[in-house]
This record gives structure tokens, sequence and C-alpha cells, in this order.
């Protein structure tokens, strides 16, 4: 069986004349876009399928982890149960079964999934129940990212935030090479808790789940892990207005030919949010993945 | 000043599970998206603009070629001229100009683009006039990227195949590393002269500039240092219906997470065209760029 460092495609770095000269900035972008099943998330959930000891891992999720996850059973010789709900897109529930792992359809006005997890832990008494964040497997197989980026030459990074497993794994990555790069965070506006909880010194909640385009920074807050580390290991929050997102997401497309989902372009975002913040320093750019709808996409072209 | 495997990136290999399942077929993409200005073209641009010894360079070029060597220009200190139709996309005129370029627009009804370039010659005798294929500097520069997919294991290289600057480079890479790889060319079947042409054993032309989406593939004929490669080093050249061209653009965003412009899809036409061809065989698919109005990329999603 691989090792992570086997399993994993390290990351695409990209320059862009166009883009630097768009935004006078000096700035590399990190793509996740292309790792095993679009996103960073692969990182994490082989690490986490290589490391559990449990033969079955169930997890809820309609995004990124789930695809990553069910590919990453398959890969370890595990089972894996995907909770979604019925009203995911068809083609999300697809890739998931394709990549092997079962999927549970939930009428999440029915019943939590959340509580649809708990039952399958009651029903599957030898499973490991993964969080898609709150987890130091996932932690850990995101820092080789951390580890990446710290082979090259920084004065910022900023990292996507949703429920803090990406950053939280950069900041260890960063740290354990004694990095010296800021790093900094990219949050929705629309959902900011990240950015509140920095400012108050403790995790803060969303109260219901955030309806931003930024559909990977739906999360209600950090992971108590993830907070333990981005507490100490992050500079600022940076709070991305929808718009901005979808600017970012035009750019990236425009300027450096490269296709990415709305929660990855959330760093361009922060730029262009905070230009002067980044003015004569050299800026890294996490892009965390890639999957978008062609739909969406189209739409968000056209704006 | 740069060498030019200094001034170059590397291509960009990209595996895609879920491509690999939808086709049936080992598939490595070879994606020059994120190539310097856009495309493959840069390595044939820099090496030219590196090599002669005229301090300008004059070209014809609508398209990638014209990006390619006003940036590569700039980097040389030389002087560049890009003659382009007046009907050209403003984006493109201005991408040119960004890189340093003189824009030289012409009134194509009034007077042929090759006309105006014999004009300029005339007035500046100490520049040197560059064909966008038909030129050894070009084939020479993009030899490297044959390099680069002989340092991996592949049974069958696609490339496509436009005026045969990229697949000629391609051969002569492959060949000087003793890479055994059957190399195959993707042109599109409404400007097939390619494949017209390696069937009758001499170079045969298109009778006027076809109308294929595939703009980088609208060339009239292959040149003849071209022609010279292709006859000996290439076994085969798959014409691509225009509509598997366009499924091609949607399957590589859809599951490759790759923005890429019509002609660079050609390749995975191919595959779609001929699937029995490729069977059991691992296959390097060129995507030769990634540079395609946001509106042409909009239609082609939705069909």
């Amino acid at each position: 069986m691989k090792t992570l460092l086997e399993a994993i495609r390290p990351t695409t770095f990209v320059e862009s004349e166009k883009l630097k000269t768009f935004t006078n900035l000096d700035i590399t972008i990190a793509a996740e876009t292309f790792q095993h099943t679009g996103s960073f998330k692969f990182r994490a959930a082989y690490n986490l399928a290589l490391n559990v000891k449990n033969p079955h891992i169930i997890t809820a999720s309609s995004g990124n982890f789930g695809q990553a996850l069910a590919y990453a059973c398959r890969l370890t010789g595990k089972r894996c149960t995907v909770v979604m709900p019925e009203t995911s897109a068809q083609v999300k529930i697809e890739a998931v079964k394709n990549y092997g792992a079962t999927v549970e359809l939930v009428d999440t006005k029915k019943i939590a999934r959340a509580e649809r997890v708990a039952q399958l832990m009651r029903e599957f008494p030898e499973a490991y129940q993964a969080s898609a964040y709150d987890d130091l497997f996932v932690i850990d197989g995101n820092s080789t990212i951390g580890d990446e980026i710290a082979e090259k030459s920084f004065d910022v990074v900023i990292s996507p935030v949703g429920g803090g497993g990406l950053i939280a794994g950069i900041s260890k990555g960063l740290c354990r090479n004694g990095h010296q790069a800021e790093l900094i965070g990219a949050e929705p506006l629309l959902a900011n808790d990240a950015a509140r909880s920095l400012r108050a010194g403790k995790i803060v909640a969303n109260e219901y789940e955030p309806q931003t385009i930024a559909d990977g920074a739906r999360t209600l807050s950090l992971g108590t892990h993830n907070w333990a580390i981005i507490e100490k290991g992050v500079a600022e929050i940076v709070e991305v207005p929808d718009e901005k997102i979808m600017d970012a997401v035009r750019l990236l497309f425009n300027l450096a030919n490269l296709k990415c989902e709305p929660t990855g372009a959330l760093t361009l975002g922060a730029v262009l949010e905070k230009p002067a913040r980044f003015s004569g320093r050299k800026v890294c750019l996490v892009v965390s993945g890639g999957n978008v709808d062609a739909e969406v996409y189209r739409r968000i072209l056209a704006a």
C-alpha cells in the first residue's frame, strides 16, 4: 500500500504574468485542483484511511471530503459510507458511488445528517466516524501541502478557511520546516465565524449554515483541534464578499487558465479585498479545489 | 539572460481517475495551459527570440504565437511587431500590447496579412520574419516538450496538429531520447490537410481557412520543415469532428478540472473518435493551450 507521500499528487505551482500585471502583485498559485479527486481533501482522507485501524469509515459530506474519502478507502481496502442530503447534485452522488463508497441519502427535513451518522455508528460499532476537518489525521494529511510550500520562498501564504482543516495543516507544515511566512486565512464574509473567533480569542459559531457561494466554507464553526493551531499560527483572516469571490473565479479563468471552485478562489478574493496588505511581498495563494458544477461556473463567468 | 530550459515552465502532467474510468483508458494529460502566455507556443517563441541575431522580430498571428513572441521578445530585449486582423478580439490585442509588442492592425478585406508583413519587412530590413511553425528554431523550442514526455513511459503520444510545429517538435524530442512511443496527430476533420498529406505522401493544402472551432488549427497547410519530420515520425493523424472537440473540452472541465482551448482538446477528441485504437495502451494526451474566450467557453459548456 502506498505511503501518504507516494499516494498524493504534489501541488501545482502556477505563475501567471497576466495575473501579476493585473494585480501588480508578486503572486504564485498553489493549485490543488489536480489533486486526486480534485481537491486537497484527498491528502486528509488518505492519511485518515491509512492510519485508522477500523475496517469501515463513516462520514457526512455532500462535497469534496466525501469523494476523497471514498477514493482513499478504495485504495486502502476499507469500507466507506458517506451520508449525503437527498437534494445533493446527482453528479456528486454518482462520483462518490463511482469511487466505491456506499451513499446513504437522507431527507434532511426529517432527520439531521449528524443523527443519521449516529444511527449508522450504532449499527456499525466497528466503524470510525470521520470529521472532514476536526481530526488530527486530517490535519496531518493536509500538513503535507505546508511542507511543499515551505520548499519555496514566500513572505505570505493565504489559505481558504472553512472548518479549518486546511489552514491548520498548512500552519503545521510551515512551522515544522521553520518557514517564516505570515499565514493568512481567507473566509467568506457571509460565513465569517473564523474571523470572529480570531477577534474574540475563542471559537465563535455561525447560527445557521451560511449561504455563501463558497460551498466548501459553509461550516458552522472551526473544529477544536483546528482552533488550537489557528489561534497561534494565523495572523489574520480576511473576510471576502461573495462578489469578490466570483471576481476571483473569473480572473483565475481569464488570466491564469485555472478552473477552480468558488471556495478555492477565496485566496485571490482576499487579495482583491485588501491589495495594499500584500504589496511588495511574495505571496502564495492556495487554491484548494476545482470541483464546480458547469452550470454554476457558467453563471459566474457570465456575471 | 535565461536559457531556454530556464525560461520555460515544465509541462503539467495530470492524471484523472474520473477521466480514466469514463474512457476506460490509461490516460495521462501533458497540459501546456500553464506554460508562460498560456500555451506551448512560448517554448518556440523564446527559442526563436534567443537565437536569431536580428534586433526585431515580425510575425502575423491573431492567436497564441503572437502573445508568446511578444513576451519572449520582452524577456530577451528585442523589438516585436505582431500583425493582427482588426477584427481580432480586443482582449487578444490588449494581451499582445501588454506583453510589450507593437500591434499592426490590418483590414484583411483591403490587404492580406502576409502582404502587410512583407511591407513591414521592407520597412525594417534588419528584422526577422517569424513563422509560427515552419521554422527550425520553432521546432527546436517545441522539442523540449518531447524531452519531458520521454522521461515517462508511454505507448502512444497524441499531439494536436495545425501547421505542424508542435508535433514535429515532439517527434524530434522523442526520437533523440530513443523513446519508442507511437506518435499520433489529432486534427480537426474540418481542417484535415495534414491527414490528407500523410495519405498522399506530400503536402496537401486546404483551399481556404477552415472554420473549425479549433482556431489554432486553422492553418492552410503544414510547413515544409514540419512535413519533413511528420512524414517519417507520425504514424497516423486522427480527424476529429468539431462536436467531439467540444465534447472533449467539456470532459476535461468536468472530469479533470482542466480549462483548455478547443485546439488543446483535439487529443482527447481523437481518443473519443477512435477509442479502440488506444485500448490497453498507456496514452499521453498533449493539451497544447488554455487560452479561450469566456463566451466561447460558456457556449461549449452549455452545449
